[in-house]
């Protein structure tokens, strides 16, 4: 204990006579089968393969459409920008000898990790190929399919194939995100010994990159399945498939993405927050050492789990947003412009890819308008890097509203409406502002500088309990403002499209549910900048870890942990914005079910009634499966974490020299039960999002057979696809308010406000971030994918209600 | 402290030596106005009155159907015998006088909060009442109503006295609740020192003579109000009203029974844990006095905070609930009979009655079999007395599934479905069993005998934040399973409805719905007796504190703790089981609000489809609704909980005296402080909740105006409700449960377990019990009463959105 306060005021004297060493649990370095082969290539072998396969590319998109070969163009162009920006990030020096061993500590407890769970997850993956691939033998086939001789085996394969390419796709962006993090982190902590901004500058250009990967590979991955399926069905051609009808090809992508970004986000988010915990319940509050300090045996693991819950995952489920925002809105582009009659669909249905090509230019640009300073030998005075991160937005912001009301004019003119494009583009402003206004009250809830988290820290002075209890209401009451927006601007953006002058057969106006697709492309249209800024935050967190174990000088502890508190900001934030997309997505593809429905069912079915019983118990399901998924994540970490406290304990006990240096903690040991309790951990919330949408409508189906009810199965599901999106927008708010607002509740006490460090507030305070951690970084992020995974699912899985 | 420890220990020396005295804070005796009158009239008068009373009651019964007067004799008796049972209850002795003293503390505060709290309320009411008036005069008026020649001035009159009259009998029964509960509990604490069978004999038989009176009132009331139309508006002669319609007049009873019991569950909830909090906080955590000690400023407000929270407040809940679920199955039989043109549909109508009817005789026979022993001055070994209690509750159950069957054969038998009333008995049986399985999994979560309160209670011995993770985790996954048993009992009774036999004009089975209704009757069958023992709890907990305040010898304080706990589990379960009943209620409500809202368009409105963009924004506003009400009401008890804290923090700072007994607290300013901030809080979230689906109803009304969307605020409405109904269900059982199972975690751990009192466990889990109270008591029952307010005022407020 004396040694902990002397470590805490500074006094580092005994330390630094020891030798430091971190443990090399590198066995060989890990690189996914797929690089591998890759590497083991030839280079000229490779640079051709290249060239044939961008000949490919652009020949199919040649064949489809004009805009598909801009599109390919835009995402060839960004995933080159990417490499500058890796081989940018990797030029820069890794420090001094104990920072490279503390990051390649990190780097290979986060590889193994990622590998074990990803192997996992592939099995998974390809076990449920199987089962969509014998349900899709099974199925009925749609009037569509048969007027264009789409069999059972090909539709069949098709679905396979864009679930197996999204599942890979979304893996592939996870270990991206993780793979830079990793790199990063070490340059990020050696550049704070020399400048503030080009610290801050390598953090974003490493984030930049993950980003522009992320979101290229969700829009390029979907424009090579529709230009392949284009060319090999022969669309449009007489007698086989209408290009409206091809989108729904395309959900099978979407499933696997989502597929992979639940297990993802669940596995990393029980991995983080469970060493979290436990590292702070016997570091900080047993023992009484620092955050990071080094003798803590969880220290490593806690590292590790901002690289594969918050790199790793984000990325994944930023993927599966835009993949499943994408999909969603090109099929009712098809849709509609099937209604309208319009004589060229093309653009109506590859608007979403046009939007996040200009979304690649727009946040790259601003990417790079974040510069490093000329001189960056010079210590230039500290400025706030929210404010330098802010300019970039507003940069980015602006250049997408240009380039969105140009998109729209350039592919939804149609000579039908005229000024349609225009509503449209009004449709999409609708979603930038709510997306900026998500922002905004995100901060409000959750940045002590306001009223909520002021509140919250003073009743941690009458204790513990209250602290909670204001908490937990905080984060109830959160939930209002969101969706009061989130209402308006549904009815906004649905009205605007509704009165675009776009008209069916019967002439009735038809656009409203498209208006509401284009506006949460206008919430989405700066996805890679707000990805990169979220990319920043574990990147500087870890970079901060690192300066604190290698006990770098006070000064740049300051810099790294100015970082740190931006990237909190710009985390919550990202959450705010993703709930947000999530809400709107989510009724998007919820329209999507109700069509494919009824093209399976070869009956109108346009109506999801409330008043029949089994439909309102399908609600109640759907609401009850969210606060089931949320016990099950808390519950999970809160096991995990009780087992990391417990082997501390043990370290600490058996090893009495750890406290004053004279052994070294096995971190190696932590690693391992954090990870292989959270691969544990992870099955049972997956397994029970994946299963019981399936189950429920299965056996409604069966009930609704011989009761005499058709299509019972299907309103059942949608029934609680529908009480199970709205559970989920509010308990992810809740969760994620709530855990945000504890963590700076804490964090404001600790700048001395109400007694500051040590008082009895703070200890209220710490309580209340401990109970924040699952809620905000496992339950609430999980519930986004999850809230978009039921929607894939039921969409893919509709066969088996039907 | 030192002093506080002896006292703990048993050393009272001190005490003993000095006169204790408590407050008369009684300015004058608090009688309501409406006694008031009664006692100012002569007796002969008023026997003569009485008379008259039940004269035109059995005229008009006589008039109406001869089921009314068998309903009119089994209240007027079962009045009777409460009366008997009051008698005898006063009849036993007070104690000595400082116990006198205490109870007449109590009573004084509790008398007083009451008359501040129902003089807001009546208030209230009234206003409610002429924006009810002046909305009907405007309505337009039914075909039914229009060919029966109801004008608007009659239909209007009707609801607002049939509102007030609802609102007016809500009231009695909670004064009742408070009135007995006041009086009994110290005539227990006396018992204890002879006999713990004769303390516990008092006790239920003071919450019986409450719980008669409830239901009785609910039953009579109701009986009354449709007698008195029946024989007013001449029904089923040529040319009036046909009586199936009749039941629909009776709505404005539901609502104002939920109105009144809104307010009181919110007031008395935040009253009663806000005073639990402060006084525990400050007195058990700061300064390490036991519970219920004298020497605490808040101690008086705390007793006082049971009887108005917990008798007064679930009198009046349990009131509204009979009467919501009485009047919506009125309304689904009377619908059903004349769908399926049933002579005399009386029988379908009245059944809901006469089920209840059953329901005060058979519990009266359950709380008679409750017996003292015989030689009450020999003290008896203590016998567990849950196991008494559930022997009386085998007896009311027995005798209420005989009743059943006996009542459906009578009452539900048609020639043109001859087996139909065997299939309604088993829907009866239904509802029976669904009770018995809500108790049981209520107590699986929240006794400490199972896993779930233990591996709860482990969690605390990891510290504050995984006691709390780990309760919030219980709470949401204990969700799970009643969602379950709800799914399957509404499917099962609609099932059997279904296949009744029954058939309207087109063949069709007709059932189901009735079926549903049947079930809940079922469920509510045995009513009196559990809400006998839900009073027992707060009089048990009442009688324990006069025990502890007048400082008896340990062995009386060990017989009223016995039934102190008993207590919290019959609370608990009792909870589950109004949730379990609200859910049914709720699902039959909205069913009678489909059909009001066809019978005022005058067109068919079957479906509510959540696939219109503003109907799922409805169903967002609604879930929305709940968890805003939840934050506002748990965040009352915060902040009226730090006002006492602070007050009581004061005055051991002023009076230093106080802790070495020199000084007397002022009581009387924590009970003022407690009942000015709970009158004060209780408004925000009650106004929320009425307000709201008026708003949004006239709204979305208006936008479908402009939008030629007709009936859209009816639907939006429909959604609104559903939604809130699902959530508000979820949000209940999480909140009951994890309250619950924090308390028992920590009164395992008093027991011994993971260190006992005192120690690091214990301590976490007091925070996770301080952070159940408002949970449990508060915000959790508040929305029982919620869901089922939501139903009548959208049933009473319909025309506001047509």
């Amino acid at each position: 204990m004396m040694m902990g306060d002397d470590v805490e005021n500074g006094n580092l004297g005994p330390y630094l006579d020891r030798p430091r060493t971190f443990p090399n649990m590198r066995s060989k370095p890990y690189t996914p089968l797929i690089f591998r082969i890759l590497r083991g290539i030839n280079v000229r072998v490779l640079v051709i393969l290249l060239f044939l396969g961008f000949g490919y590319v652009f020949y199919i998109g040649a064949s489809t459409s004009p805009i598909i070969v801009f599109v390919f163009s835009v995402c060839i162009v960004s995933f080159l920008l990417s490499i500058y920006l890796t081989k940018w990030v990797l030029s820069k020096d890794e420090g001094p000898p104990e920072m490279a061993q503390i990051s390649e500590a990190i780097r290979d407890g986060a590889e193994g990790f990622f590998k074990t769970q990803y192997g996992t997850i592939s099995k998974m993956a390809v076990l449920l190929a199987l089962v969509i691939l014998s349900i899709y033998l099974f199925r009925n086939t749609t009037p569509q399919q048969e007027s264009s001789g789409l069999g059972r085996a090909t539709s069949a394969c098709i679905t396979v194939a864009a679930f197996l390419l999204g599942a890979l796709c979304s893996g592939v962006a996870g270990y991206v995100g993780m793979w830079v993090s990793v790199r990063a982190n070490v340059r990020v902590s050696s550049a704070a010994r020399r400048s503030a901004r080009e610290a801050l500058q390598i953090a974003v250009r490493a984030g930049g990159f993950s980003a522009l990967v992320v979101v290229g590979m969700a829009v390029i991955g979907i424009a090579i399945l529709y230009a392949t399926f284009y060319v090999w069905l022969g669309v449009d051609s007489p007698g086989s498939m209408k290009v409206t009808d091809l989108p729904l090809l395309l959900v099978g992508y979407g499933f696997g993405a989502s597929f992979v970004a639940l297990f993802a986000q669940l596995g990393g988010g029980i991995y983080t927050k469970a060493a979290d915990v436990g590292a702070d319940l016997v570091g900080k509050v047993e023992q009484g050492i620092p955050e990071d300090d080094p003798r803590n045996p969880a220290v490593i693991a806690d590292l590790v789990g901002d690289n594969v819950g918050d790199c790793a995952a984000r990325g994944a489920d930023l993927f599966e947003s835009i993949a499943a925002e994408i999909i969603s809105a090109m099929i009712l582009g098809g849709t509609m412009a099937q209604h309208c009659k319009i004589e060229d669909p093309s653009g109506f249905i590859l608007f979403p890819l046009v939007v996040h090509s200009f979304d690649l230019v727009v946040s790259s640009i601003g990417i790079l308008s974040i510069r490093g300073t000329r001189d960056s030998n010079v210590k230039v005075p500290l400025e706030d890097p929210m404010t330098i991160l802010q300019k970039g937005y507003s940069v980015t912001i602006i250049l997408a509203v240009l380039t969105f009301f140009g998109s729209t004019r350039w592919l939804l003119y149609t000579e039908q409406a005229p000024s349609a494009w225009l509503n449209f583009s009004l449709c999409g402003l609708v979603g930038i502002i709510t997306a900026y206004v998500f922002v905004w009250i995100t901060k409000y809830y959750t940045d002590y500088k306001h009223e909520p988290v002021r509140t919250l820290a003073l009743s941690s002075s009458t204790g513990h309990g209250t602290n909670i209890i204001a908490g937990v209401s905080l984060g109830l009451e959160s939930t209002a403002i969101p969706v009061l927006v989130i209402s308006v601007s549904i009815i906004s953006a649905f009205w605007l499209g509704h009165t675009s002058g776009l008209v069916d057969e019967t002439g009735s106006p038809t656009g409203g549910l498209f208006g509401t697709a284009v506006a949460t492309m206008g919430m989405l249209s700066t996805a890679a900048y707000i990805l990169t800024m979220d990319m920043f935050g574990p990147i500087a967190d870890n970079a901060g870890g690192i300066v604190e174990m290698s006990q770098q000088p006070e000064s740049v502890r300051e810099i790294t942990d100015v970082l740190d508190a931006v990237g909190n900001t710009t985390k919550a934030t990202t959450k705010g914005f993703a709930i947000g997309s999530a809400a709107l997505a989510s009724f998007l593809l919820f329209s999507a079910y109700m069509d494919e429905v009824s093209s399976f069912a070869r009956e109108p079915f346009k109506q999801v009634d409330i008043a029949i019983p089994e439909v309102f118990i399908g609600g109640l399901l759907g609401s009850m499966l969210i606060f089931l998924f949320s016990a099950w994540a808390c519950a999970a970490v809160g096991r995990t974490a009780q087992e990391v406290v417990k082997e501390v304990r043990r370290q600490f006990i058996e090893r009495p020299g750890i406290m004053d240096y004279k052994e070294k903690p096995d971190y190696g040991r932590c690693v391992a039960i954090v990870a292989s309790a959270s691969l544990r951990e992870m099955i049972k919330p997956g397994a029970l999002a994946i299963v019981s949408p399936i189950v429920v409508g299965f056996l409604f189906r069966v009930l609704g057979h011989y009761t005499g009810h058709p299509l019972l199965g299907a309103k059942v599901v949608a029934a609680l696809l529908m009480f199970a999106t709205v559970s989920g927008i509010l308990m992810a708010l809740f969760l994620n308010t709530a855990g945000g607002a504890w963590d700076n509740a804490k964090k404001f006490i600790e700048t001395g406000a109400l007694g500051g460090k040590g008082s009895e507030s703070h200890k209220a305070a710490v309580t209340g971030d401990t109970v924040g951690d699952p809620f905000k970084d496992t339950a609430g992020p999980s519930l986004h994918v999850l809230i978009k995974m039921l929607a894939t699912i039921t969409l893919v899985m509709a066969p088996v209600f039907l």
